[in-house]
């Protein structure tokens, strides 16, 4: 049944493993319902072989295929469009640890592994794997390296990228490129491996990796530091950094405004702190509890000598610390449940944040008074969730509907013009294919244009997202 | 006078900066005067406008291009080939340190800035610019980043890769892309900087960079530590890298030969251990001397008790570190005055050494009887340099001549057949080239090349270097 190709497809992964008719929401739909498409089928291969049939079948066959891990996307990049022509190729069945190399510091794992089977394969050999992320029940590596995702550890551990050794990709040919390198250093021609990170499925269908892991910290100390201002959020920034260099593992902020929103949304979480005008989330690692809590008393006691710091709690326990943590993690759902809003994921130079938020403070009023800025993020790595909640008085669809463009240009423009990224770790996608052509200066474009059709002349692999139609 | 090409050249740089005649031997000549070369001339260019200038003059008139920094690489990346064709482009006259920035923990210099004044500079500003290799004194960012250079703290703080966040490049075209970004998440696109860097002028020619600043560390500590063989010392590093996690920020291992060597030619330098079979440097960073001698005590103690440390010592004044240092950065030296030897430097997964040493060792002397190997670099890394000496009685050059080529061989082999790499941080510009199309698969072979047509249509950049011609 069914068109050569699907019969093709059939013989190839059998009858269970292509999908065509039934509930296929799982595959068709984000998590967060925004980006709903249509597919041609879904193609679920259980090995890199079988991958590579895949798309050798849809090079032949001349159909767009998008990659897809475990659809926890932010930016519509791992769902089909609404052409009802591209093929998902799920990655969900590819989940083995293929191997855990203590000595080595690394483990090989295929890309459909989840996140969190990937932290508890490292941890069950007494090491770290660093990624941390809401989703990291769902996400899959193959999906944390295709959008080189962040997350909370990124300020002492790196982006994705960074915890990146080595690759196995099927080309957009269907052919296999073994660079599953377990090596710290390997100077032997062009970075393939970073290319395809970040690539967002356009270039290369990533197959497999291979991940660095890190020693275990002996311990572990988290506290919750109140800052009058931005500026004395940097300050302690500055001060923690110096101090404990490799030990600050965590430095999140959260601006009063989203601290209200918690409240409001849940007021079963305890928040320590009375009415901050910025909270600091800082985490601290150290080789025991008493070195840890001597380093942190040292930082926070500095800090709050010089008036940077007005208030502050230290976990005593490891719930305590759970419960900070919370804190952070509940306000992308506090701010859902206050309402739809405007969303930016941005980054900036350290330097520049406070003049950035002193602009926006000065001239986003002006566009829509009684507008809600939600604020928080990695201020550690220059990372801000900088999203806009409509003004108390107006529904949330009309002011998305009326002001959503005209402040994405403002705030992008004052990102931009401080030498900022208007996408610092969701990625591109579907969402900001047509920002990124406007941002980019055209030697860049031009640029990402040649390696594209270098690597997928005919344009198959997850077509539209990162780059426009030219 | 001269071809409208030169002509062209001089309107462009003024006749004091483009070298045609007289004394060119600093540009034609590497500084091991293992490659001489016949520059066209040599073009030296003060800023990016005029760097873009030149390379459209060597579009429009079909000449070659090699760029250099400060012609401080090893494997003939740098100078021209013997055809007299290629134009010398130095960076030597840009060396600007453009912008130091505190808070955002970065610095933006130009490529011709020699990296001992990148370190300068950070030290300036109390903070620690942590690339350290053997040539700092000469060596240029732009060659750091174009070789992907290493050293002696990767362990801590990573290759040129991992402390560049942007860089300026000048295309094949002769555009000029500003990737200056000093951003520790962008995720919009593909990952043009690592495409740059490591690719050794063949894609681009890098004119500035952002680098990453680190905090200085409190109290740096050294200790030389004797490990009874290669597997105590593999030992050594897992239990120093558990204890120590960041705070490890060297990790060298030298072979009980390449200290008889260090004993004979410089008899000076003294040898604080009785004949080790390997001799560990470790380097320690902690907030204080306090922490940092309390961390270093525990791990040789641990080690010690289990057998895998027979003596130690402890540096106890900075002077003492340095003569321990000097112990490690002498070797290439010895080597040298021993005579010419054949070089290797490999890169194996840590957990793969021991059992590489031991097949060379079993194998090695049959194919040459009383060959002498010099073992030593940065086991943290997984990187040896792993260096072969004549025999005793056998004159260096027969040696080399005879016996270079079926040694590379059996070294490679064993390298890559472990997923090991034949160049781990040297590179390969024309030394290493055929070698590269021989060892890499064609898969990578081919996207390769198709990048390299992509950027570089006319072939242009660096022609033969990294790879060979089709």
């Amino acid at each position: 049944m069914g068109t050569p190709f699907l019969q093709a497809l059939r013989a190839c992964l059998g009858d269970a493993n292509v999908l065509v008719d039934g509930d296929m929401d799982a595959y068709e739909v984000d998590w967060r319902k925004r980006y709903r498409g249509r597919a041609l089928a879904v193609a679920r291969p259980a090995s890199t072989a079988e991958v590579a049939s895949v798309v050798r079948l849809c090079a032949a066959h001349a159909v767009p295929i998008v990659p897809q891990g475990g659809n926890t996307g932010l930016v519509g990049g791992g769902v089909p469009d609404a052409s009802g022509r591209m093929l998902v190729l799920s990655l969900a069945r590819m989940q083995q640890v293929r191997r855990v190399d203590p000595d080595n510091l690394t483990a090989t794992v295929e890309a459909g592994c989840v996140l969190h089977a990937l932290q508890a394969a490292a941890d069950a050999h007494g090491l770290l794997f660093p990624l941390r992320l809401g989703s990291e029940g769902t996400c899959t590596i193959g999906g944390n390296l295709a959008s080189n995702a962040g997350g909370t550890q990124v300020l002492r551990y790196g982006t994705a990228r960074e915890l990146c050794l080595g690759l196995e990709v099927v080309t957009a040919g269907g052919e296999v490129w073994d660079g599953l390198s377990g090596l710290r250093k390997d100077n032997t021609g062009y970075d393939l491996r970073d290319l395809f990170i970040g690539s967002e499925g356009t270039l290369g269908i990533i197959t497999a990796a291979t991940m660095k892991l890190h020693p275990r910290p002996g311990w572990t100390l988290t506290a919750l530091a109140a800052c009058p201002g931005i500026d004395a959020a940097i300050g302690l920034l500055r001060t923690a950094r110096a101090r404990l260099d490799a030990g600050l593992t965590g430095f999140e902020v959260i601006e009063g405004f989203a601290l209200q929103l918690l409240a409001r949304h849940f007021p079963q979480l305890r928040q320590p702190l009375h009415a901050p005008g910025w909270a600091v989330l800082l985490e601290l690692a150290a080789d025991d509890q008493a070195s840890a809590e001597r380093r942190l008393h040292a930082v926070l006691g500095d800090a709050t000598a010089r008036g940077l710091v007005t208030d502050a709690v230290v976990a005593g326990s490891l719930a305590q610390a759970r419960e900070l943590w919370q804190l952070r993690e509940s306000i992308p759902l506090a701010q859902a449940r206050e309402g739809l809003n405007i969303k930016h994921d941005i980054a900036l130079p350290v330097s520049a944040i406070a003049d950035f938020l002193r602009e926006m403070d000065a001239t986003l009023h002006t566009l829509v008074p009684g507008l809600r800025p939600v604020v928080y993020g990695h201020l550690g790595d220059g990372n801000l969730h900088f999203n806009l909640q409509a003004p108390q008085d107006m529904p949330a669809a009309v002011f998305l509907d009326r002001h959503e463009a005209a402040l994405n240009q403002r705030v992008h423009d004052a990102v931009v013009a401080r030498g900022g990224s208007f996408s610092a770790e969701h990625g591109i996608g579907a969402l900001k294919a047509a920002e990124l052509a406007r941002r980019k200066s055209p030697v860049a474009l031009a640029m990402m244009r040649a390696i594209r059709q270098a690597l997928d002349p005919q344009g198959l692999l997850n077509p539209g997202r990162v780059l426009p139609p030219a």
